[in-house]
């Protein structure tokens, strides 16, 4: 069991806004430290608007220092088009923690809003207000920011499961 | 007009393969310099998955020291989880040449097929086909590889009318 504080920054990435939200994990106390909305510049070519949000990311990363990330493992219903777009930008969220040593969870979105609000199928509001009462000191102004916060809450309750099952998993390998 | 020769890489972005070419042009004649294909391993996490792609391509880069890159502009007609997937490797390989200064292109998959083939709805066979014939010290050995360098030709047929056109809308814009 984890006894010492674990910092875990949640990700919810777009190409036009990424919203990012860093927590405190002690057992089962969380606390709220930082969030905000990285946005790229619509003028700029795809490569570049990439950049500026890894470069965002890079600079949040540097800043809070987690020790872990998670992310929304999006579910796609829209255009083809649509879904590459945000793949691009969730490629750039996926990579930035982990080519600075920090490991990266997906949760299926459906998990986050269970975690947080109880029910698999919460509306965005349902979820941000969630958000303010677990974590008091949040000032997300953005449902970027609050979604990442979310993700980040969902990993807070189940990094535990997730490290046992790969222990497991690994014992059977092995 | 460009006299001195440019260095090209082309990539053609996958989240399993990724195939890149480098080739020189020096006004109307090319030259083949390089290619191959990045695999990630399916065993790991995504974002691991696409760090090892990350960091495939920026040994590359530093290797070759390419001038400008070219991307395909995928049109993605599957369905959206596989599109949010290949959105992913793309988002890495338009990242890894920007961030360090080398310029990105995209361009659509029937203007490079036109570019190599003259037809914008030509075979994979016959793209590698063409290839072969436009750069004979080529040693392509996979489609991938073959299509990075397919893009890599319609980058260096294309780049001085790009040139021209982002002179005069900016000409237009001050």
């Amino acid at each position: 069991m984890q006894r010492s504080a674990i910092r875990i920054i949640g990700i919810d990435p777009g190409l036009r806004n990424t919203g990012w939200g860093v927590i405190e994990a002690e057992g089962s106390r969380l606390s709220f430290v930082a969030c905000g909305t990285l946005h790229s510049d619509a003028a700029l070519s795809l490569a570049e608007r990439l950049r500026q949000l890894h470069e965002g990311l890079a600079l949040v990363l540097a800043a809070h220092a987690p020790h872990e990330a998670a992310v929304e493992e999006t579910f796609v219903n829209r255009d083809p088009q649509s879904a590459l777009k945000l793949g691009q930008a969730r490629g750039i969220a996926l990579l930035a923690p982990t080519l600075i040593g920090v490991s990266v969870a997906e949760y299926a979105a459906n998990l986050v809003k269970k975690t947080v609000v109880g029910a698999g199928h919460a509306e965005k509001a349902q979820v941000a207000m969630m958000v303010r009462v677990l974590l008091p000191k949040c000032d997300a102004k953005s449902a970027d920011a609050a979604d990442a916060l979310a993700v980040a809450i969902c990993h807070a309750q189940h990094r535990g499961a997730r490290a046992l099952a790969a222990k497991v998993s690994a014992r059977i390998a092995g």
